[in-house]
């Protein structure tokens, strides 16, 4: 088996981008396939594509749809290391971001003007998201050469709208019914938001946490001493926005949970709020891309901790302090949608044909990994 | 810049394989163009084709020389992670692997009989190694079925056989004169042998640390302790061998440092000796190919420390019980010359055409890297 596939950065993340009819010919199951061509299980990935941690164990299927609502559907996948298992269970804004250069790249989508749309739906999700990629004088510059903190190298600017993200989840921007609600957690009265956009987020003041605003380097070292308590407080929340019956039974990976706090006043004029947020109880080293969405719609929801901070109307843009440095998000009216937006980066690293010589699945496959037992 | 490279598993690690002449179209310098393309310098290697790990972040480049003794000339680049810089300064026996069943597949020799010899030339060394690649029937197997220790998936079988090994660093199989030699160190007398064939290695038995022959899954955590004798050791040795004038001077890289015991009665049908090495201050997660070069030598060699443990006449196979599993040596007379070998598996992972939109080293790359500062 020889399999087309484009290697692209997407962000912070490195992920395989299959056109869907290439994943097809051996006729093995995709959670089969993939979990091989990444050379899964094994911690380290030796004998395939995968770069052997989360962020580079990633691919992308995509599909143009015969509506013409869509340009591109797209299917994230988050292919096991240790294990050859595929999580088909959520999107990433990471993986997503790839989506629109490509299809510029292989001339599905004609660029226009300064900034081409295109209009993806992740189906993962249903999420539409509108990508916003950079084509100054109606073309990719031979040179791309926007920043983003992580990422040491320029590539093309991808901005990702998500079209009317709010209450996906939950069935509403605030699902409690209140832009603030108190939890009671570690024998402390927490005063927080949750919201439901990109996805569910439960936002806190860094105050409440006894964290200096003015000092958001020491925030890292202060909020590891208070996992436990954040935890509680997450589950909590994971409870009052529906989202689990019980403290118990929530999950790790929803909510999300953010630390918020205005800048300091000398900080002011530079952005518009620090953030620190936790994924899968730590510190994230950025700004997930879905953390960012909910961020901005409750800064533009009045009576939130967030719109307390901000105090900004829709339609513009928001700047957040992380610890990879500035991330901008951004919303406006589209087609009498809503969409609100994070920008990042993407580059084509390789265009590659995946050599594969046994089938997975068949009975040669099957010879062969008994023999590796 | 569109460069073409073959990305290859050779044994334990992944190689990016470049024609040399794909590699000059721009002009850059490769100690400027191999990090760039690897995505260097950044920890995590996200805008490149490097995998973020030593065994990962490697380059074999190819060359056929206009003689026709030598099949392929190879240099082996170490290419820097965190520094944008490549260390040329060895040669690397997982890269080494790729180079011959490469230059079958890409039709540079014709497969004849059941083993197709490859003769290679390494750069970096001057070391000619005859390559072994199974070629049942007179081709590549359609689907590859060799298996090695530290890979789960099956390759193509490679035997690396080292030209006339002995003494290219020092000028002597025995560079002391002696099979085995006294080192005092740490306040005891150790029996040693101190062989240079593919590297200079010093080896030691492990009763006299100690260990117990008859428990190899206890050695790692008994060498641990003892990590600061073995050191001393080590660096006596490096004077011995005449690497070092002096003790303190001693090279971290020379000599490595072999511990090796005889098998147990219960074992001694399935292999022919135990062997735990020492690279750079830690116990080795299975054997340097070099190493292993060395201690087959010294087992053919009377009165050195493995002869005395394996009693093996040269020209047979040797057994070595490695912490990753069973690595099978061997040695053969070719056209007048000893090879010493060690066995791994190779294969090719993808064809890619890798993208660099700025030619490193430009005027317009300098700009883009100052606007990352």
């Amino acid at each position: 088996m020889k399999i087309e596939a484009q290697w692209m950065r997407g962000g912070t993340s490195k992920c395989w981008v299959f056109e869907a009819e290439h994943l097809q010919e051996g006729g093995a199951s995709l959670d089969v396939l993939l979990p091989r061509l990444f050379g899964s299980p094994d911690p380290r990935q030796i004998d395939g594509v995968g770069g052997a941690t989360s962020t580079t164990s990633k691919a992308v299927i995509l599909h143009r749809p015969a509506g013409d609502d869509v340009d591109v559907e797209y299917t994230f996948a988050q292919v096991g290391i240790e294990e050859a298992a595929v999580d088909w269970g959520s999107n990433c804004g990471n993986g997503s971001a790839v989506v629109g250069l490509y299809a510029i790249e292989k001339g599905w989508v004609l660029p226009s003007g300064d900034v081409t749309r295109i209009v993806t739906r992740n189906t993962n999700t249903g999420q539409i998201i509108v990508q916003r990629v950079g084509t100054p004088d109606g073309a990719l510059a031979d040179v791309p050469d926007a920043q983003m903190p992580g990422v040491p190298f320029p590539g093309y600017p991808v901005g990702l709208g998500f079209q009317d993200p709010a209450g996906r989840t939950t069935g509403s921007l605030l699902p409690t019914g209140s832009a603030t609600d108190t939890i009671t957690a570690g024998g402390t009265r927490w005063t927080v938001s949750m919201v439901d956009a990109g996805a569910p987020v439960v936002m806190l003041r860094a105050e409440e946490l006894g964290l200096d605003p003015a000092r958001y380097d020491s925030w890292r070292a202060g909020v590891e001493l208070q996992l436990d308590t954040l935890e509680l407080v997450r589950r909590q929340a994971a409870v009052r926005m529906g989202l689990s019956p019980t403290i118990a039974g929530a999950a790790r990976a929803i909510p999300k949970l953010a630390i918020v706090a205005a800048p300091s006043e000398v900080e002011a004029g530079s952005f518009d709020a620090n953030v620190l947020m936790l994924s899968m109880g730590k510190p994230h080293p950025a700004l997930a891309v879905t953390g960012g969405i909910a961020l901005t719609l409750a800064a533009s929801t009045p009576g939130t901790v967030m719109h307390t901070i901000t105090g900004k109307a829709p339609g513009t843009t928001l700047r957040l302090r992380t610890p990879a440095g500035m991330i901008e998000t951004w919303s406006e009216e589209h087609n009498g949608s809503l969409l609100v937006g994070v920008d990042r980066t993407a580059r084509t690293i390789a265009s590659t044909i995946i050599h594969l010589p046994e089938v997975p699945g068949s009975a040669v496959a099957a010879s062969l990994a008994g023999a590796t037992r």
